[in-house]
């Protein structure tokens, strides 16, 4: 029963198969391999976007941090939701890219920017001229770190907001795909016909072993990211190998139906805890679940062997058992209906 | 009639002197001069700090940068007041300095850092291990950025809850001596004996051209301050002209008698506003007043040639003449109370 | 016909039988994982040092430019041998992990570091005091750039003349393995013994997808290294993935028989060359082999579909056969004695 | 008998002066100080370049580091001379601000950068693609550090050879003045119309207390440069003070003046000192002076009181008599012509 994280789960049985199959005779290093073009193209299929360039890395802070960097010159800063995982979870990547840039913290319910969070922030930054850091890049994450998703007419609305001022907009979507299915809206809808200018598209929380692809719809920049992927030591010689686990990923809708296993999974879960007259925390829209029950079902679940994390972190199995405690569980693809009822049976 | 800022205030005619007495023959380059030895022993018997490191810097985004580059590494944040001068005005150069550092905004009344949100901080922050960064420096800013004081036990209450989570502790002292003359205790009691590790001691506000020092009470990384400071394009080659001003700032008390001109002319200052029923947004402790009152005294003043900001900025002469207006306005140690008196007669 | 370089070929039979068997319901996340505890377990066995900190990470770039972050601070140089490869193949990664450290470029025969050149470097660097960057870190490639190896003595000497200065000691073992079994020595004799205080532990090029370990013989920093890290980016969520790889690297001793295998290639190659007039510009005591030969024997290769690159780059296929053009050929794991034959029979 | 170096001397009266005369009453902060707007008139002038962007900062230093920041990314190289002052005496600032780029050191007798080693380096840079540094700025110094001067030809033959190429020039003018009264030549033909982009003014070196002019002939970055100043803590408040001094050097040819008189005193040494047998090691163009005489003429100028470097530093007074030393020799505008006569005669 492990709900700790989507990152705690196996590879897909299709992407292990296809890194096998990568696995034949020689290949070109450094993302000249055959599959790397194949990739590209269902990329550029997928999001309707036959300019964009893509290309791969090993982790989403990477996929990230980069991205900001080539949004976000060293002296402006990035708005961002303040639980944000540039923000919390990153131990200052963004800024290690950047060169150091800042990290403007925004507000919200659900981990979403509040349009009007970002409207106070976008008309002060600056103000002061040169004293101040100038206003650089926006970065939205879908779905949430609270489980929440923005359609995509919200992502218009703050990348709007943005544009207007000349600040250009990143898309953390390590759980894109938990997002889309969801929304049963087109990539092109989520992502830059709503004004994203890079996407952070998740692999790795999705099925994946590691990878994640960098999209940037405007491919002007494109050798400046490659020159700041390789500085970063994120180019793989055997690049082969990520081709292959994306390229698995986008054949026959894989990386769709592994998404929808997850949310199908937390759906579940997620109804079970109501009946169980658990506290929901935050709307379950992807895969992801923020809940509130009674510190016997937590310690029932534990000894049965339940694995996930409180949250925040400093709550503790000691004290009256009636008290409230708060947790997050995720769901991933291969969570089956058997291990969510285990688990509710176990609360 | 200049109220904008104390940087907008001429030098001492002392100092005059001093740069002039210096400009005799010749003088070893780099911080090698005589007049620098005499500058450090002077500022060890000010601080009753017999083993402290001192080093002079031209300006205080560069002592503050410094200094805590010293103290954070770069996978690590700086607690601060979030209107800090190294969060509002500095463009990021603590973020460069110490290699992308994050900076962690605390609140608390008039600028100065209220102890639970320090405590708060401290207890939340590096809770996620190494996906978050981890505690770096505390900065304290006395005087204030809204014209307050901390006191001796107030300092040392903050670097004290510092300390125990391993955390040292910087001062911004850019107008440490308008703070000082108005505690009337020493400096070693506003600073290492109430726990400041690292002190940003202003000069260039209170009456000298553009010389700050870099106080650490703790020497032993000394020679890696003179290597960021070299390496920040930051050592003069004709050093001598720091040093000439600093020593006649220490000399019989100038420093004290500057900041203590400055403070009486704010005083009468808020005096003559209470009397005119303006509202005093902070308390008067330093040379800086925070005001507000309606729009037609303004009008009158900035027609009568007065010079101050709007605080916040996004204010204007435009609008009903009885909406009451916030502004700044700092004297410095050539105020007079002829310029007051005008100013006020000018309301 | 690969020998373009050893990163072209496919990864070894039992190291996919590893992965694929990690690939079993759940684990922790980012090195929790008990594959990981098994693989630091191997390695300080391997290395008789039972108290080194080993982590993983997927990239030699990032071992390297990690691991000299280390022990070179930003106003510091790294020595290296002016071919290395964290001076010519790393777009900087070096300077970026860093923060802008230099790095100084030393002389010698078959890209290994001449006792001389490191001698002359050392007296002369700091010299200056604070205008100079101070001494830093030294380099070592083993096997280097030019397929050469160092001895245990050999790096005992330049060791100890940097350690004589209080400059820690770096090796770069991208292809440790290959000198390793050509030295016939142990691992331990090859590096702490012999004065290496870090080692960047090559799996990528000998057989393993995406993986090298570093070494820290002295675990005091382990946590700074942690730290460091994550922020760039190189910490996998799903770690169990690179712990399978080098845990089966490491098991039955693997790693050995697939160097020995790659370098008793080059013997076989060298020698053909060898026996066809071919001229041997380098040593080949690893599995690379940088030789010159007429152009036309290059054409017939490159038509019967060879791969290597000239070396330098800066040649080409274009004018008088008889002229002598020089190229690197790398032999892999998977090279067979037929592959070699074939490109000899092709010249 | 003080020939340590140009920065030793004192600060030439009309700047004091001129201090004095900025010391009234109250001026804007930062920049908006009407004698800047004066200083950035006259340069433009002086340079025939009425749309140029001019900056002031502090330090040598600061003004190369800034400027090549502006001209190469970090992921680029400057290619400059082994000798010249970025490399060799600044501590790493150009990499600190450029954020991590390289430093390519080039050959040429007198530090002046050969045009075939200038070739073979921009040839070379790059190739590998990805994987290398790209070429980013070519620095020149003008006087050189070994006290050479380009002349106009010369500066358009490096910098038509670095615009062929897409690399931008740099100019290191320290010495600036020097170099400029010796040719003969306008400021414009020595700069702008010979290819360099940024110039580095020097007046430190020249009589001011410590003001350098950046000099952008394309203004079209000028507010980045403005951000990159003051994220660097090398923005002044009380600005007057550099503008002061800057403004009275372009007052009546001051600069040049001072630059004249430097310059002739280094003549007359160079003179006396061939008369005395002495070798000359550089010509003599500027006011430094590369000299080699025996032991024992050194032990009688230093047992006078005669300040200067050994040059290199590893040499010393111990040793037999007639063993020829080498050592510099600066002039600067304060340096008399009885100072030369008592030097000489002491030797």
């Amino acid at each position: 029963m492990w709900f700790s994280s989507d990152n705690a789960g196996p590879v897909a049985p299709e992407v292990m198969a296809a890194l096998a199959a990568a696995n034949a005779g020689y290949a070109a290093s450094y993302g000249a391999d055959p599959l790397m073009a194949r990739v590209t193209a269902k990329i550029r299929e997928a999001f309707e976007a036959p300019e964009a360039a893509v290309y791969l890395v090993s982790t989403g802070t990477t996929a990230n941090a980069l991205s900001l960097a080539m949004l976000c010159p060293p002296w402006a800063t990035v708005f961002c939701h303040r639980n944000a995982h540039i923000e919390e979870d990153e131990c200052a990547a963004p800024e290690f890219y950047t060169g150091g840039a800042k990290l403007t913290l925004l507000d919200g319910k659900d981990a979403k920017i509040a349009p009007e969070s970002l409207a106070r922030a976008l008309s002060f930054t600056g103000r002061g001229g040169v004293h101040n850091v100038q206003k650089g890049a926006l970065s939205l994450t879908n779905a949430t770190e609270n489980g929440a998703i923005y359609t995509p007419a919200e992502v218009a609305e703050l990348a709007g907001m943005a544009h207007a001022e000349g600040v250009p907009v990143h898309m953390d979507g390590a759980r894109f795909a938990n997002a889309l299915v969801r929304l049963g809206c087109t990539p092109a809808e989520l992502t830059w016909k709503a004004g994203v200018d890079i996407l952070s598209f998740g692999g790795t929380k999705n099925g994946l072993m590691g990878v994640e692809a960098v999209v940037m719809f405007d491919p002007k920049k494109a050798w400046e990211f490659e020159l700041r992927r390789k500085r970063g030591g994120h180019l793989f010689s055997k690049h082969r190998y990520l081709s292959a686990q994306m390229d698995a990923y986008l054949t026959d809708g894989l990386w769709l139906r592994l998404a929808a296993s997850a949310n199908a999974a937390a759906d579940r879960l997620a109804e079970g805890l109501r009946a169980r007259q658990a506290r929901l925390l935050h709307p379950v829209q992807a895969n992801a679940i923020f809940t509130a029950f009674p510190r016997a079902s937590h310690k029932r679940a534990q000894q049965a062997g339940a694995h996930y994390y409180f949250w925040p972190f400093n709550q503790s199995l000691e004290g009256p058992d009636d008290e409230m405690l708060s947790c997050r569980m995720v769901c991933n693809w291969s969570t089956t209906a058997e291990d969510v009822d285990a688990l509710l049976a176990a609360l």
